[in-house]
């Protein structure tokens, strides 16, 4: 492979994550490595749109700023801003890849590296096909990550830990905090997860260590259905007064209607219905059958950027994955990226590989079987042994006057 | 002040905080302490009405036992239960007082702790008038505990730091959160806080330390309207994208209606309206004014547990007081609540004092004028002074696996 001498450009795209900045950070420290090779380094921002824009910083002053860096891991969401953006197909004539290509010439852009989850896979695809078609000699890496977890090809994915680590904790917290009152009491706690319940599989890892877990776990994997509800809580109700569930928002009944679902029927840029809801339509059905007091919790975007518990092999992973992706784009990989092995759970053990990113792009990986138990409402030893190593480990958070720190552009 | 010798009872009342059990701890350690005199200490399960129903449990086991007692410091809500009970008048013939006497004497109790809301402070009152109207020797001590911080009295509540610093903290993340696409998008926190803005301050403490705050704040203690809130997100949106507002859950309108108002009209055993989305509600108005993206997000009851970010000071100073709280009844303290006093905002110093838990009971203490901005959406430098020193300092929070460990009974 020949050694191409460039300028790289970094970006970030999609839904925020408490990791997305780590992997910032480790494509950073990546291209400092690669000195000699890779001499500037840009940031998009607000991601491919910014830059069709025409809006992009350096970023070569965090260059060895090891406490800058270090600050800018433990900050949730996405430093360089984010967008959702399609962008059309690399075999027509668009003016978006004109004026992109245009500015990537101007800039010297050898190196492309684009953090995000499976649309934002689509936009690196697209970006390396284009490239490859107009003969412009460009290494394009996606670099993996969502909360979801429901990337192809990688065991996990970077963000998911945390995420996951935070609705560990939070539902611990809620459980003890529902169990206070002696009176029957059925609290609904809602947790991201439109298509996989890799997210809500979380909220049952208590077990591990004896704590609370909740009652009842469903997933979007398994078809929801309101009268087995009414059976599992009536059996929950039966042992103790407090019972808590936990759903993943897109929990779906049998016709295919989300349970959440809006009645407007808005569908995002990428076609994707609008949600909300599943907690609270839960818990009006069980007040409204068991005339018990409900409570229908919404967990929201809290946890997706809750940084302050962020799981230390997450951030770790994260950063490394951003080096990784460098390091691979240096040694020559184009329209790849850059995913997660799992050599083994005790010791936890993750090598890193590259897969086509063409195979990450626009697919959904779920929650196996063999994760949820035959009742179809909660989670299996299996599970516990896949979601445990993720969210291991607390990280420092940084606090000054006792409050928490984040970097900023 | 006759040394009076006995045995002791311990109970928790009112909703859950992160610190309850952290005064609980300290008034298992101030009895420890009080060898001698106090001899058992029992504690009633879920409150006075379980106590009623004659569920309770010995305590001394936990003396001295220092591991299970810092952990039972880390846990959140209470941990000996809970309950909402509205005590008749002591000055009629109740069964339920004489029933409560009969067990008293029955197991020589001399100390009665009680720890709670102002609701709970009312339950104390009464058992001390109860008590000393029929010539029961009995010392009946109130001990403090809301996250509203809307008590008389004393300083600060405990509970309130650490409810504040989970609120700051997490506000920060979702600000960030919010940050990253380029569009117009408003977001509306509802944090909690019915009567009082206490908790919807904290909100606003970056400030501090040049970090994100919500662009406007607003509380209760001011007259919430629509058109001003109009005009206020209008200027917001002509700086940036981007407009976070925090609102407490308890904002009315002129004509004294919750802007969440649920239309049941439903009221809990106190009286008390229940409520329900204010943020929601404002969102949904936004979106209609301005046609832009907007989200409500509710802090739920996940701010009053989340023991995971507890403020080193609330917790340190929760045990502390329960330690207090047994001394000053052992010196003779009856009907009374022991509170805090701040001698000083830098350093921060603070004191414990007594009060007639009367002054205590029922009674509401609402968020300064001069706290507040003279736009009524914001909050001044002089809240910021009252409100740091309370969320200074983070607990060690025991993990196992990755998984927050919590004390069980």
């Amino acid at each position: 492979m020949t050694i191409l001498r460039g300028n790289a450009i970094v970006g970030q795209s999609g839904g925020p994550t408490a990791a997305i900045n780590a992997t910032l950070s480790g494509v950073i420290r990546g291209c400092a490595d690669a000195k000699g090779i890779i001499g500037k380094l840009y940031g998009m921002r607000n991601g491919i749109d910014g830059l069709i824009n025409g809006k992009y910083i350096e970023l070569n002053y965090l260059f060895r700023n090891d406490e800058e860096l270090s600050l800018l891991e433990k900050t949730p969401a996405a430093a360089l801003g984010s967008c959702r953006k399609k962008l059309p197909d690399p075999n027509g004539d668009s003016e978006i890849y004109a004026r992109l290509f245009k500015l990537f010439e101007e800039l010297n852009i050898r190196y492309f590296f684009y953090i995000g989850g499976n649309d934002s896979m689509d936009t690196a695809a697209k970006l390396d096909k284009y490239a490859k078609r107009v003969g412009y000699d460009m290494r394009v890496v996606g670099v993996p990550k969502t909360i979801d977890n429901d990337l192809c090809e990688t065991d996990h994915t970077p963000g998911y830990g945390s995420a996951a680590k935070y609705i560990a904790t939070t539902v611990a917290e809620v459980i003890a905090d529902c169990a206070v009152y002696d009176i029957p009491a059925v609290t609904v706690i809602e947790i991201m997860g439109r298509d996989t319940g890799w997210l809500t599989c979380a909220s049952g890892v208590g077990a591990a260590i004896g704590g609370a877990v909740p009652d009842l776990i469903y997933f979007p994997e398994k078809t929801f259905d309101l009268e087995k509800l009414y059976a599992d809580v009536e059996k929950a109700l039966a042992k103790h007064p407090n019972v808590v569930i936990a759903v993943s928002e897109g929990i779906r009944y049998a016709d295919g209607t989300f349970v959440g679902e809006d009645k407007s029927g808005a569908v995002d840029v990428f076609g994707h219905k609008q949600l909300s809801g599943a907690a609270k339509t839960l818990a009006s059905a069980i007040k409204g059958r068991f005339g018990c007091k409900t409570r229908g919790i919404e967990l929201n975007t809290v946890q997706r950027c809750a940084s302050h518990i962020a799981s230390l092999t997450d951030i770790t992973e994260s950063v490394s994955l951003g080096m990784t992706s460098v390091k691979a784009a240096v040694d020559g990989a184009s329209g790849q990226t850059v995913i997660y092995k799992r050599k083994s759970n005790v010791p936890y053990e993750v090598e890193f590989e590259t897969a086509d990113v063409t195979l990450i792009a626009n697919q959904i990986k779920y929650v196996p079987d063999d994760f949820i138990n035959a009742d179809a409402n909660g989670i299996t030893e299996k599970c516990l042994e896949y979601v445990l190593p993720l969210i291991a480990g607390e990280l420092a958070t940084v606090y000054e006057k006792g409050i928490v720190k984040h970097f900023k552009f």
